[in-house]
């Protein structure tokens, strides 16, 4: 049985997600995934994601495994997904891994990149990937209260309400605020998100930049831990997986 | 009476080009503006666009001029209209002009962008706004053969056949090939241009990319005139209408 590790990318607009949703009708990333993939494998195909991505949200580098008995080489799989993928799902890398590599339990670093488009007018090309904010923005601001993320906190007050997850400690090693025009990014990196914890944590960098609170807000929020304290949630099409990592 | 100059950007992917067609349906950007503008008038607007783009094809810096006895200020007009306007068109300057103003006759350049994304899976973030092509690619043939466009020239074998212009002589003051990662762009500029013009001449430049033909086969092209002989029209999904220029 040989399990492959897959690389991909997709615009997740017109998807509920990454993770498969039972009898929803839906339409997911993993269902399209493990359609094409059963059709080239002949066989019924369980694909693993890294994790789950909200509805709407996107990928840049969206990791996945799957074990399988197919015959096609790992370097050939690429192009023949993609010819049975939708356009806006391409997997670009297929690779054969030891047999114990599971792509959720085994992630220990993940990027994110949260997209704000800063000026008047939504670039008719930036609205399906940006959050348009018009007004002006504290840009040392945000960049402050970004600094305040990193290390390891406890983000009870930055995770949505309805989740199971017990343990909400998490270590944050990168989180900064970049502009370029009328483009801002936002990049968050750490060992392993919650529940919309992104958007929150650039909902509330967002209302710092906007001069509604204060940088040191963030500790009092992370210290407070209660979810109706901290920004809103931002919506999805911002958010853009960048890339997963695994011990080498 | 007021003359009002329009500048807007539009993902073209939605759209049958610029230009109205009368009675067969179709969506176009002139008939969205009209729709729009005559809503703010309260009465019949009829607009003049620097130029049709085909069906499919993107601007960044589209021009185009109306004439109206609105009351609306110019600078509160992009937000008035974008707020009527579907979101995959975007006004974001507008500003009262001399009565005598005309945005196609008074154009005198105009610059487009021809994407071509080159690697062997096609981003999804690019599917709308770039030509795939997977293959290696000459870009040092492809830069010289962008130069022998230069000048003045008669484009008569670089312009689509259906049509009713009688003057094919137009001059180029700009065609170039950058390449940005997995990113080409063949930036070309000009007084004027012939229907599907660039997307020939683009099409002619990958071929030279591909090796099937050599830089100084431009030469002979523009000299030949004809149609056949040149490379194959471009899909329009990568070509953009980056500005119009006027005399200032």
């Amino acid at each position: 049985m040989r399990n492959i590790k897959l690389t991909l990318s997709y615009d997740g607009g017109g998807y509920h997600g990454f993770q498969k949703q039972k009898g929803t009708g839906l339409p997911t990333i993993q269902e399209e995934l493990e359609k094409a993939l059963s059709i080239l494998a002949q066989e019924s195909i369980a694909v693993i994601g890294s994790g789950r991505t909200d509805a709407g949200v996107h990928a840049k580098g969206q990791v996945a495994n799957f074990k399988s008995s197919m015959r096609i080489p790992a370097e050939r799989l690429p192009l023949a997904l993609n010819s049975l993928l939708p356009r806006d799902i391409v997997v670009f890398k297929a690779e054969d891994v030891s047999c114990d590599f599971h792509a959720r339990y085994d992630a220990k670093r993940k990027t994110y990149c949260y997209t704000i488009y800063n000026d008047s007018c939504l670039s008719p090309f930036w609205r399906r990937y940006a959050y348009h904010v018009p007004g002006k923005l504290k840009l040392e601001e945000m960049s402050a209260a970004a600094r305040f993320f990193l290390g390891e906190h406890d983000f009870h007050g930055f995770c949505a309400k309805d989740t199971a997850v017990k343990d909400f400690v998490r270590t944050i090693d990168e989180c900064s605020v970049k502009k370029d025009d009328e483009i801002i990014r936002i990049i968050v990196a750490g060992d392993g998100f919650l529940y919309n914890m992104v958007r929150i944590m650039v909902g509330t960098i967002l209302e710092i930049g906007k001069g509604k609170r204060k940088p040191q807000d963030v500790a009092y929020l992370l210290q407070k831990g209660v979810r109706e304290e901290a920004g809103m949630t931002l919506p999805s099409c911002g958010l853009c997986l960048q890339k997963v990592e695994y011990p080498s």
